[in-house]
C-alpha cells in the first residue's frame, strides 16, 4: 500500500487558499498513492480558535469540503476538518474516496493545557473505530486518530490500543502539533511504542508552517510494524512523503541536526510566515550592539533576505561607542540597511515637557524607560512609514523578569527570541557564526557585558549562568520555592525572582506575541492573573 | 433556619488575606446564623487561572482551609475552595460544622467558553447528592451547587432538577458570577424558574470585587418556595443578607437603578479594586477634552477620590483650542490635578531624528501615530515618576475598528470604558451630569463632534449611531454579514467593518486588560488568531 503524507502549510480561516494547496496535492498525487494523507484541520488551519464559534465559518468550511470531496478519485484522501452535528462540533478527518464521503472519524482526546483550548470548541468522539476501505480492491482495515489521540498518558483512554485490538492493519495520525524543543524525539518515541504494542505501520501526518505565536514544524514520518523508522519528511517545509508499505527500506539518513541550528529554523519558520500571512515584507528591529537583537536580526535576515530588513541604531548619550559600532557591523555582515538615529535631542525636548513633574526628583526608572520607549516609538513611526513590521527582540530570562519597558523595548509585532533564555541566545548566536563559517554576528557583542545602557556604567544586574536556568525551572518546570532551595538555589535568590516573575504578568499582558519554541511559553498558554496575592 | 450570606470580596491568590476575611464573618455571625454561605472558590479568589497548576498553591489553600475548620462552632460554614484527589481537581463547596470538615459538593458543570476555562484545571463532580445536615438537633437537607450548575440550559445534566428531585430542603448555590449589563435580572429569572420547579427556597451567594477584567457585583439574594425573592444585598459592595426562612416577609424595596448608573458603579469596582489589590493610589490620564477620557476621568475620581486623579492635556498644533480649555474645565469641574504639556516641541524634534526615512514622504498615519506615541510616553514616564498608574480611554467601538495607536492612546494598565460603545459613552456620561445635578462632564464635551485631532480639521470618520451598534452585533451577538445585510444594514459598510474588526486584532493582542461589562468583551474572553485569512 503507497501512503501519501501530505505535510501542507495552511493558514488560519484561508480556506479558499486552503482547499487550493489540497486539490492540487489530490490532483498532482492521486496516480501515485493509495491513500493521501493530511494533517488535523488542514482545511480551516490550525488553530482557528473563536472562528470555530462563527456558524458561517462552520457553513463555509462545509460548502469547501463539498468542492474537495469532488476533486478526490480512486486514492482515499484523509483531510482533517470540523464535522458540525447540531449545536456541537467535531475535530474531525473525513475519509474520501471516488467523489464520495465516506465517512468521518472524530477526535477522542481533545487537549485543553498550554496553548490548547479544544473543550472550548469541541465534543469528543462518541465511539473509537476503525475505517473499512476498499482500496485496489482489497478490503483494508485502518486506524485514524487525530493528534492528541495518540498523548494518551494522562488520560483514561488509550485510542490507539482500541484501534489496534479492532484489528487495524495501519494507524494514521493527523496531527497539528506545535514544535518545542525536542518534541520531534519525543513524537517519534511515542509512535514507536505504540507500534511495539499493535505492530502495525504507522503513519503520523504532521501540519507545517507557523500561525501567531504557533510554530508547527512538520516532519511527518512512518513507522513499519517492527518500529522501524522507515521515513521522514522534512522538517520547518512543505513536504510531501510517499511510503510503500511493501517497498520502503529504513531510513538511511543518520543526519543529525543540531539542537542550534533546529530553533534557529524554527524561528526562521516563524517569522517568514507571520510576515506572508500578514501582507508584510519589510522587518524594522532597533540594533543595540547587544546580542539579543543581533540574534533576532540575524534570523530576520534568514527569514525575509536581507534586503527586507533594516536596522536602527539609536544611541544616547549613556550608550557606549562599541553600542553603534557593533551594531553597524552587524548589519555589514548581515548585508542590511543600517540607519543612526540618536534620541538625545528627543529625550532632552521630553525632559523639559515634563519637568513640571519631574523637577526637584531624583533621576530613576522614570528616565530610563523614556528613552526605551523614545526608541519604541522611532521604530513604530518607521515601521508605519514604509509599511513594515517591527520585530521585538527581547529574551525570555528578562521578560520572565520584567527587565524590559512596556510601549519601549517591549514593543513589537512579533516577539522574535522571546521564548529562548539568555544562554540559548548566546549559544545559537555562536552556531549562527560558526555554520556561516564567518563572524555574523560581531565578536564584541558576543563577549560584552549585556547592558540596557540607561543610565551611566550600567550592566544587566543579573548572573545569567544561575538566573537564566532558575527562571526556566520556574516558569517550563513548575518547580516551587522549597524544591529549588533544595537543590541548592539560593533562597533569597529564589524569592527575589519568584517575586519579580508574579509582579511582572501585566507587562506580558500586553507584550507581543512571540514565537513558541520551549513546552512552555509566555503568552497564550500560560494564563496567570495580573492581581496575585499569592506567596510561597 | 437562619441562613447568612457572606458577599466577600476575596483577593485571586492572597490566600491569608481571604482566611481572614472569612474567619472574622464566621466569628462575627456564627451565633445569628445556621448556615454562613460563602462564593465560590471564595478561598482561592477567582479566577485563580494556572496559579491552579501549581501544587504549592492547592498545597497552601489545603493547609489554610484546615485553619479555617476549627474556627467553626455549630452554625455550618459552606465555603468554595478547590479540592485535590489524586493529580485531579475539583471546584468544591466545603461542608463544615463544628470544627469538622463535614464533606465536600463538587461542581458540575464546568463552564469553558467566553472568559471561563474551568475545563482545564478542573474535572466535574462524580454525582450529584444532596447534604445532610444537622441544625439545632433537626436533620435537615440542603443541595448545594456552584454556579454554572445553575445555568443548565446549554447542558444535558440539570443539577437544580436533581437536587429537588432528592428532596432538598433548600438549594444553596455559590457563585463567582461575573457582572455584565443585565446579569442581575437573568439571574434571578432563573433561579425563580427553578424555584418554580422544585417549591423550595433558593439561596445563591454571589462574589463580589474585581479581578483584572472582571467584575463580580455581589447582588446575593434568597427566593421564597413560591419563587418570590425575599431580600437581596448590595450590588458592588462587601455586604451580609440574613435570612430567616421562618421570617421574613418578601423584600419591599422598588428601587431601579438605572442602567447607566449601574455600568457607572461597576466600572468604579473595576477601578477600585484593581489599585487596591495591585498596591497603586494614584490614577494618570490624558484628558483630550474629548467624550472617552471626560469620561474615564469621572470613574476614576469615582473610585481612588479626586486628590488621587491626575489629568494631563498634551496639545499638538492639531489640537483645538476647546480641547484644553474643555479638559481643564472638566479637571476642575472634577477637583482634579490638571497640569498641560503641549507635545509640539517633542513632536518636531522626532521628525528631525526621522528625517532620514521620512524626507519626501506625505504627511500620514506614521505621524499621526507618533503624536499619540508621544502622549503615551508622557503618560508613562509620569506614572513612572509619581509611582501612579495611567488609565486607558478607549471605548469599545473604536477598540474594535481599530481607531487607535498601539502604544499611544492605547496605554495604560487598565481600560476603563473599553466595553462601552461609543453610544453608552455619551449616555452614561449624560447621567453623571444629571445625577449630580450639575455640569461635571462639560456641555461642549458632550455635544461637539468626536476627534482625535492628529491632523488638521480632523473628525472621527465614522457615524456613531449607525457603527455602534453595528459593531456590537458583530462582536456581542456574532452576527454575520448575510443577517446583518437582510437587516437592512448596507452592505458595503458591513463588510468594511467587519474586515476593520479582523486586520485590527494584533492591536487588541496587546491592548490593556479592560473592564468587562458586557456579555462579549475584548480580552481574555475573545480568543481570534491574528493571523486570519478568513472572509465572508
Amino acid at each position: 500500500m503507497k501512503i501519501l503524507l501530505a505535510q501542507i502549510n495552511s493558514t488560519v480561516g484561508a480556506l479558499e487558499y486552503n482547499r487550493d494547496l489540497i486539490i492540487s496535492v489530490i490532483k498532482q498525487r492521486s496516480l501515485d498513492a493509495d491513500i493521501i494523507v493530511f494533517p488535523e484541520l488542514a482545511l480551516t488551519g490550525y488553530p482557528p480558535g473563536d472562528l470555530l464559534l462563527e456558524s458561517h465559518f462552520i457553513q463555509q468550511t462545509e460548502s469547501i469540503l463539498c468542492q474537495i470531496i469532488k476533486t478526490v478519485s480512486s486514492a482515499v484522501v484523509i483531510l482533517g476538518t470540523v464535522r458540525r452535528s447540531g449545536k456541537i462540533l467535531f475535530n474531525t478527518a473525513a475519509v474520501i474516496q471516488n467523489g464520495k464521503l465516506l465517512g468521518y472519524r472524530d477526535k477522542t482526546l481533545l487537549p485543553t493545557y498550554d496553548v490548547f483550548d479544544e473543550d472550548r470548541y469541541f465534543t469528543p468522539a462518541d465511539v473509537v473505530e476503525t475505517f473499512q476501505l476498499t482500496i485496489a480492491g482489497e478490503p483494508v482495515k485502518i486506524g485514524v486518530e487525530i493528534c492528541e489521540d495518540l498523548w494518551d498518558r494522562e488520560y483514561p483512554q488509550k485510542v490507539s490500543s482500541e484501534l489496534f485490538s479492532q484489528q487495524s492493519d495501519i494507524i494514521i495520525n493527523i496531527s497539528a502539533s506545535p514544535y518545542c524543543v525536542g518534541k520531534n524525539e519525543e513524537r517519534l518515541k511515542l509512535v514507536r511504542e505504540k507500534v511495539f504494542e499493535g505492530r502495525r505501520w504507522f503513519f503520523y501526518c504532521n501540519l507545517v508552517g507557523a500561525q501567531d505565536e504557533l510554530i508547527f514544524d512538520g516532519g511527518s514520518f512512518a513507522v513499519n510494524p517492527d518500529g522501524v523508522l522507515m521515513d521522514k519528511a522534512k522538517p520547518f517545509e512543505t513536504d510531501q512523503l510517499l511510503v510503500d508499505t511493501k517497498l520502503s527500506k529504513p531510513s538511511t539518513s543518520t543526519e543529525v541536526i543540531p539542537r542550534e541550528e533546529e530553533i534557529f529554523s524554527a524561528l526562521t519558520l516563524g517569522v517568514k510566515d507571520y510576515f506572508i500571512k500578514t501582507g508584510f515584507k519589510t522587518a524594522i528591529l532597533g540594533l543595540s550592539g547587544g546580542i539579543d537583537s543581533a540574534l533576532t536580526c540575524a534570523v530576520a535576515v534568514n527569514a525575509l533576505g536581507a534586503d527586507n530588513v533594516i536596522g536602527i541604531s539609536m544611541p544616547s548619550p549613556f550608550s557606549s561607542e562599541h553600542s553603534i559600532t557593533d551594531a553597524r557591523r552587524l548589519a555589514e555582515n548581515l548585508g542590511i540597511a543600517f540607519h543612526l538615529m540618536p534620541i538625545t535631542d528627543i529625550n532632552e525636548q521630553f525632559l523639559i515637557t515634563v519637568d513640571p513633574l519631574f523637577k526637584n526628583t531624583e533621576s530613576g526608572l522614570a528616565e530610563e524607560n523614556l528613552q526605551a520607549r523614545i526608541r519604541g516609538n522611532i521604530l513604530m513611526s518607521l515601521a508605519n512609514k514604509i509599511h513594515g513590521l517591527v520585530l521585538n527582540t527581547g529574551n525570555k530570562t528578562e521578560i520572565a523578569l520584567g527587565y524590559c519597558t512596556l510601549y519601549g523595548d517591549m514593543c513589537g509585532a512579533l516577539g522574535v527570541i522571546s521564548d529562548l533564555n539568555k544562554i540559548q541566545v548566546y549559544e545559537i548566536s555562536r552556531w549562527v557564526n560558526s555554520s556561516r563559517g564567518k563572524e555574523m554576528i560581531p565578536h564584541r557583542t558576543l563577549t560584552k557585558a549585556p547592558s540596557a545602557e540607561l543610565k551611566p556604567e550600567q550592566v544587566d544586574p543579573f548572573d545569567y549562568d544561575t538566573v537564566s536556568p532558575l527562571v526556566d525551572e520556574i516558569i517550563s518546570d513548575n518547580r516551587h520555592l522549597n524544591y529549588l532551595v533544595r537543590k541548592g538555589y539560593d533562597e533569597k535568590l529564589v524569592r527575589e525572582l519568584l517575586g519579580m516573575i508574579r509582579v511582572n504578568e501585566y507587562k506580558r499582558r500586553q507584550a507581543a506575541p512571540s514565537l513558541r519554541v520551549s513546552s512552555k511559553a509566555f503568552g497564550i498558554g500560560r494564563r496567570y492573573p495580573i492581581v496575585n496575592g499569592f506567596r510561597e
